[in-house]
């Protein structure tokens, strides 16, 4: 295998840890796209305490960069890969699909976007855009967290699922060659569990188990993984809301051993009390990804003719808890309050 | 009239001002049971800013205590009514009814008592431990807020419909009669709305629609009633939620009109952006009022073979954040925490 040119877009928690795994495999060079940790690891390189790799301290890829390259004006050769691992907020512009756009050769069919992020229908905006690139669906397992800018600790081994998206103008054996190319550059450096998949929808409805049930309501009623089991109520909640994405995945044609929905709930160790994303994203006063973890299971589901009720009320809730980050951020103005009888 | 001797237990926003308007109208000589503001109000009394009373400072009611009075230990004469204003939470003991017994004669049919507290089914338990007890029904639209301990800002209209819960041990003119005289004897001081309902039921289910839906999504999102309305998705919730209670009341024999949902949302005004009741008690890290908002209307509209879904989410969350409240205070004992991979 030729080295390949990677762009890999967001250095945070699962971007650093695949850049990482990229670079030691031997047959990447990886350019690194940061935003918000940009000076800290431009100056100190990557603190990473890792499970997989060990301790590494000053730690950088071949390239780093604060900006998406611009093919075009900096006069750049095409990458080969261009890895996605930042967050998938269609709500909030730009979207992923348009914030590549500088990366991408006019009429595509050199690049191959591989899209580490979670949730359902994320390739659509990108087949939309670039209709003849190759587009990969990763689904990341992995276990880490950035305590601090450029600090990175992977408790939980990294395990990648990496399949194609199905698109309708690209053949099944021309995806399945550039999965399987993917595969072998990640996992080269021995380090990690990267595996071929053939069912994307299989690996990403299966996800949305815990992604659109346990995650949002972690978020929402503020108790981690471990105490939503502990609370009384919380499992049976917890439970309804998955068994409604396993129907609607059933009725998508995927169909999950009965055994998720007690898998999923009892997926993080209890006593590690671990806040999953949308929790972690609702503490921080960030975003939270919920038109794909929520709003496209919900959707699919309905157009299905699956009851989703408690779908339906998490998805506007977390559309609400959306509101109220835009109203914290100044993004949506508010008539001026008044006192009560005034 | 003759003076009535009344024991009002909770001298909180509602408590207080029940207080003040009965011992105003000349007809009542009231003993106020105070617990977490006894201190100050024995000391100061209650500062007053209400727009029915004026401004008054210092204000005292006839007697102050900080323990239920025990008739038999004490040996008092018993009191013609009981008037229990503080929070209904059966869920945690001691509950409403067991907490006003020594304060109730053996076998009695004397002394009336008066719950001016939410929510549906709220008499059952009086009736079973007080077989023979008038018990009437209150349901109060105050807006008024204890400020500090001992200080009351009531910037809304007392208005409070009185009427007396079937009991099949007491005859309907009878309880209709003490409701009666509860209401002049309330109303005598003229600074208040005090009116005799004949439909109990109609008055709680119309409630309701507010406190069984807007209130405790308030409470679970956190955006007070203002902000709900003009947040993405918060209506539809909010709707969706009070359609199923209106559905519920239908099925119990109570015709709402079908303004009533968009009455409800609209209650508040807008730009007062007020946090309802449950949503205060979440920020204060109280309990909340959860069984009989929303716990008995759901149990009564699903008896009923209404589909309540939103309700049910709504539940759930609900008795998740109780539980969150008993953990904070260290009424339940968690393993534990261990760091992952240890």
């Amino acid at each position: 295998m030729e080295k390949n040119s990677v762009l890999v877009i967001g250095g945070g928690a699962v971007g650093a840890i695949a850049a990482l795994n990229l670079e030691v495999g031997g047959f990447a060079t990886v350019t690194l796209v940061l935003r918000s940790n940009y000076e800290a690891v431009k100056r100190d390189g990557y603190t990473v305490n890792s499970c997989d790799h060990g301790m590494l301290k000053g730690w950088k890829p071949t390239h780093l960069r604060n900006t998406i390259p611009d093919l075009a004006q900096e006069t750049l050769p095409p990458y080969d890969y261009i890895v996605l691992t930042t967050k998938n907020i269609p709500d909030i512009p730009p979207s992923s699909a348009s914030l590549i756009a500088p990366a991408i050769p006019d009429s595509n069919t050199h690049t191959t976007v591989v899209l580490i992020q979670n949730g359902l229908n994320i390739e659509k905006p990108f087949i939309d855009a670039y209709p003849n690139t190759p587009i990969l669906s990763g689904v990341s397992m992995i276990g880490s967290t950035e305590t601090a800018l450029g600090v990175i600790s992977q408790e939980d081994h990294d395990r990648l699922l990496i399949g194609a998206f199905e698109n309708p103008n690209i053949s099944t054996t021309a995806g399945e060659g550039k999965a399987k190319e993917f595969v072998k550059m990640y996992s080269a450096g021995g380090k990690t569990e990267c595996v071929y998949s053939e069912n994307v929808k299989h690996d990403r409805w299966r996800k949305l188990v815990y992604n659109a049930a346990l995650n949002p309501i972690c978020a929402i009623v503020d108790l981690d993984t471990g105490r939503i089991r502990l609370a009384d109520g919380g499992r049976e909640l917890v439970g309804q809301a998955m068994k409604e994405v396993v129907e609607a995945a059933r009725k998508a044609g995927v169909e999950l051993k009965e055994s998720v929905v007690g898998e999923m709930i009892e997926a993080d160790p209890l006593e590690v009390y671990l806040k999953p994303s949308m929790m972690v994203d609702v503490e921080k006063g960030n975003f939270i990804e919920f038109e794909n973890l929520i709003g496209e299971p919900l959707r699919e589901g309905k157009k299905l003719g699956v009851a989703m009720p408690t779908l339906e009320v998490l998805y506007l809730m977390a559309k609400v808890v959306q509101w109220r980050v835009k109203e914290k951020r100044g993004m949506v103005e508010i008539p001026a309050k008044r006192e009560m009888g005034s």
